[in-house]
């Protein structure tokens, strides 16, 4: 069960409207690696975890608190949309700033939410349950927990430098840090579950069923001897294997031939050409 | 530029038809993890790449060997298929068999593709865009690939616990040793750039600009301690920092209250309640 | 069956082209509560009425209306989008109301559609038969049909603020005047089903197998208590009974540990942390 | 900000697995109006509120108890899906209950998700942002909320009936209690607003700038007359003005014929035909 | 402007309840080339036709028509869904024929609609405006026509197969008819444009500015020289010139390398290998 | 299996960026009608042809070119992007057009792929597997080809028209031939198929099971009688028919009424009205 707390975790106050900007912040709200995206994950990863309780606590915790960032940035956004000049078209046609935001807005902010964030991208794409995972496996997890904190703290970066706003600056900059926390925190987990199963998931299937002589072959796909140049292919493989380089890619399959279909499919026959 | 060879990487020949498992093998093919979503990927961070070219031979040899492999997934699909009973509706009610493969079939393989794959999942969702990622950045992206191959290799594992047709088997225990493969290239790569640009991506963000006291800080979020006990919290983070434990999460931030529209937007006017 | 009166039912012509405000206007045409939205519900709700045939005509003929109000608002963007100058790119780098034209505007409008209108929304999301219902509890389908016809007015209401165009106002004028009867007639008519079947949704379901001891609690989640200040709380609920404050909300279920997986699934071990 | 309790709010614990009841509950907890949507639109809302700080409490504590409830309906899939005969291909073929079991149930519970509950609906489409309403418009948005809620209980009511496992039903008629009561609140809280906007959203743009001539039409638009019985049509209508019975629908507009495009276009030419 | 006959253009009835061939039927309503797609699809295409007023006559009247047939498939699926035996899940657990019912249903029928149509394919993923085309370009345009009818006609088709219902083959041998002459009518309105605009779509494009050498190259890009046995090869092509056959696809292009990235975006730096 | 050449097919080198060009070529690269839509639609149905081994040797060459498609045009948005002004907010206050760029640009661009192309269309639509199809029945394909490359065409043509940058009008003449090889290959191929299975797809299905009396029927569904002005009217129908002109549409169904829900899906009662 929840609880809420009606301050905000981090101040989420602009120093001016920014309409413009507002449509970019929606990328870390609702965009494929917004903070819905990693709330939903982590709290989907958690409920679905089975026996391993620290874990589990660690990933409530960290939705938990991705739960109030979606609230910051949500403020963030309404307050960034004050005083857009949504019915000042005639001095739009007169003063090209005030018709470039009237242009440049996202449509939703004035017509959709009434100067409210939406749980959507910046380009206006509604969030989706397909951006996350949860998969049971906690390695594998934390590797797309890993992966969603490096890429969200990229977008913040980047927001971050399109902006000289000092407010936005500032909630960015603790964002920024909280990123920082996060993929430290996967890291750490990652090395320890590592160390138990293995860095090739899943840990608990079968070597011998895998078709071990293509476990370890970087093969070439291109004309050239480019690809060789992998200074890692020297070295141990990850898994304590030896890396292998195969110069040119074969194939080991038939020419597939499938059989006609019957007729009550109505496909074309055989034979037509 | 690509060149297509007539045939296939491996094998693709099941024992015989099973139109059960040509819906579930439809996850490996156009699901969010599925063969599909790694060759775009792939594809998109190569072409993406901006003076990384030994990086950039690695994923297009990469996503050129995934098309292969969703060419391979499309054939077995297509074989699994045939023969199914479609126009058998009155054996159907007497035998169980058969009307349990008639109800549970993914109906698309019937009416929309005549007994050929589709580029949607198991639950029958196209396959989208919003699946990838390529961000510029190769660590981040990296990191993206080390998860795409382990969920990958998860669900190819689980399917290969759901069949006994060997020929089924043969087949995706080959894509199992790829995928060990794949998970053991983009670990080595992994190291190599953690090297040089340090555990935290961005790693060319200055770190002065984000709020560094919130940087290591593991918040409880919940009642009770537990939060507290994972193992790592006394160890260097890999950063090379100290991790820091915050017993109770505190608010920092205001809590918010927005000025109300303005009267062209037609919100709820203030005082209403 | 359908037919088809060449006619427009209310004039659809703008003063003059306007292809931001096309871009905006494909909101009301192709957005969540759009004409097409509405003409969908509707049609779907009368074709699976279940012996109510006053409602079932009720909702034919709004519905039939409503593919009338689609076609309008389609010819209206078509005009707007008159004399776009898309190929003026040379005068857009010299006037700014130019390239802010072919910057703002939804580039479908001029690649994909030949400048006329798209079935999708204000920022190009392709329309979703997933923003309908159909439930054939027809109380419930109404309070969903007077919320899409408060949603939709609103949205015209906030368009017609953002243009001086007469000819636009003069059309938009017309649907909220629809709008303002269509509302009137949801209301009307779900006073007279709350009058059958009571205010509580479904009103056949037993009221003895609901937990009717949490039916009336309003229940605090946050600290402190301006929760408690709803002015209707003191009032009886509109289903007869008295509501109830709970100042603090408890927890009545267990800490939820789940069982292991079994092996085949191959999720993480217990113990792994 | 929000805090965890690892209590859950009620128990949601079956008497016994059952694989195709998870895939049916997925309904509920990842659908159109499942209890993420109920969530994600009740927070959005309260964020989006400027200036009813009552309502923004209502709004945040009713979305904060949602959040509650996606758990509580995560877990009890979680263990409905224990103890899925996944690799029991072969006892399948023989008794048709497995049989039917691996062939019903939802592919993503066995093959994604490890056994766990997915953010998506019965059929396992991921649950979109496309489907919640913020509108900043407190008396829309309540409809929107009472809708839902309706929409809700109905589907609950639904899975009570198709299922004997008195676990099961013991947390549904919970539910069951908690949408009685938020129907109860929404309904309470329209009729404020509508003491004080009027019944018509929005109640602050001027009925002088609609049509009023059409705002309480009733048009016929097939034929036959019995659209004209119903009994609401004698009565006021709720904004307080008379209702009008139209016999048959009249166009006031044109035929819509466009002007050519311009040739950069490349439509066909006028006179083509 | 619409208006509606309460009869249906043709009857809908099936002899007997199916709830499983209900699920497969939403295929031709609401799948990508379902009757909603070709209404909505001629509906679109009708209001952008500038200046061809047969052309939109055309579209208009055969865009209602559709409208009328997705009536009759809505209502066949209500029918079909009715007498399901839902609350019979203890008769299930003996029944294996009830048990494949409950198990195989599309789960939306039985909780979402209650027992009516749904906006959706045959999988449950609901219909898109991305389905459809009305490019302003109507040679282009017929042809999408021609393919929207070929496809569908084939589902039909399949669909007729896969059942004994008398009713239900009364209705689809109705719609196989009408798929004939929509096949036949795009097939004699495309003939006809050719005519004035010659094959090549957009035929107002001038020739001159595209690079006409590989205008009429068949190249190969796979091993072999089978792709050269085209029989059309040695005939004219359709606007008029002669085919070449290429042995073996070239690169005409550079090996691109892209300049890196500016500092503000936190792409991995150059040299990063 | 595939292979990758590092050189592209033909060069993509815009002479300047222009990221709002960028933007717009995303249409041909991600949208409906894009590279990867022809790219997976010729891979499908190659990879589904059962028997007609010419034809699929035709759909893979085709296909394996259309991937390099995607690549140039990938690679052409990448470079179109280069020195965006993304970090000079304060000079866009000053400066029309770089304000002008900084607002019109696709915010994915800078924020999530660091200047690279997206997997989504000219409004940031994600790619949708739901565009494509492979239905098994070659001539309904092909039809679906020529559409593809009728839309794709024109497209490109309008890209064309939209822009005075040689190296991107360059890379443009060349796929506009491209595609008009296209339409070339694949109406020679129709025309072939056409001659064994006749013009009505699917030519297998047995005439004397459809309701022929309704198969050459133009139907008039609105006033007037402008539609039987179609020349073709008293030509032969493709199929060697007559067509058939009718005045007035009538209905051959019943009125649907259905029949009431049972009890436990809690639908309206009959009788509330």
């Amino acid at each position: 069960m929840f609880k809420h707390t009606k301050m905000l975790q981090h101040p989420a106050k602009p120093d001016r409207p920014d309409p413009l900007f507002a449509k970019k912040m929606q990328e870390i709200l609702g965009g494929q690696f917004g903070e819905i995206s990693v709330a939903m994950q982590y709290l989907f990863q958690g409920w679905n975890t089975r026996g391993n309780e620290k874990y589990k606590d660690l990933l409530m915790d960290t939705a938990t608190e991705e739960l109030g960032h979606v609230e910051m940035i949500a403020t963030m956004i309404a307050r960034l949309l004050e005083d857009a000049p949504l019915d000042q078209q005639e001095k739009a046609a007169e003063d090209p700033v005030i018709g470039s935001i009237l242009g440049g807005m996202n449509p939703h902010h004035a017509i959709v939410s009434g100067l409210g964030a939406m749980p959507e991208s910046s380009t206006g794409v509604p969030w989706s349950g397909g951006y996350i995972v949860a998969s049971g496996n906690l390695l594998a997890d934390f590797r797309a927990n890993l992966n969603a904190e490096s890429q969200g703290r990229l977008q913040v970066a980047r927001l971050f430098e399109m902006t000289d706003d000092k407010g936005v600056k500032d909630m960015l900059s603790f964002l920024l840090a909280r990123d920082t926390m996060h993929q430290n925190q996967w890291l750490a987990a990652i090395k320890e579950l590592e160390a138990q199963e293995g860095p090739v998931v899943p840990g608990t299937f079968p070597k011998a069923l895998e078709k071990q002589e293509f476990s370890h072959q970087l093969i070439n796909f291109s004309e050239g001897e480019e690809s060789a140049k992998q200074n890692w292919l020297n070295e141990k493989a990850p898994d304590g294997e030896a890396f292998e380089y195969v110069k040119e890619a074969k194939t080991f399959g038939e020419k597939p031939e499938l059989k006609p279909a019957p007729p009550c499919v109505h496909n074309t026959l055989p034979g037509r050409e």
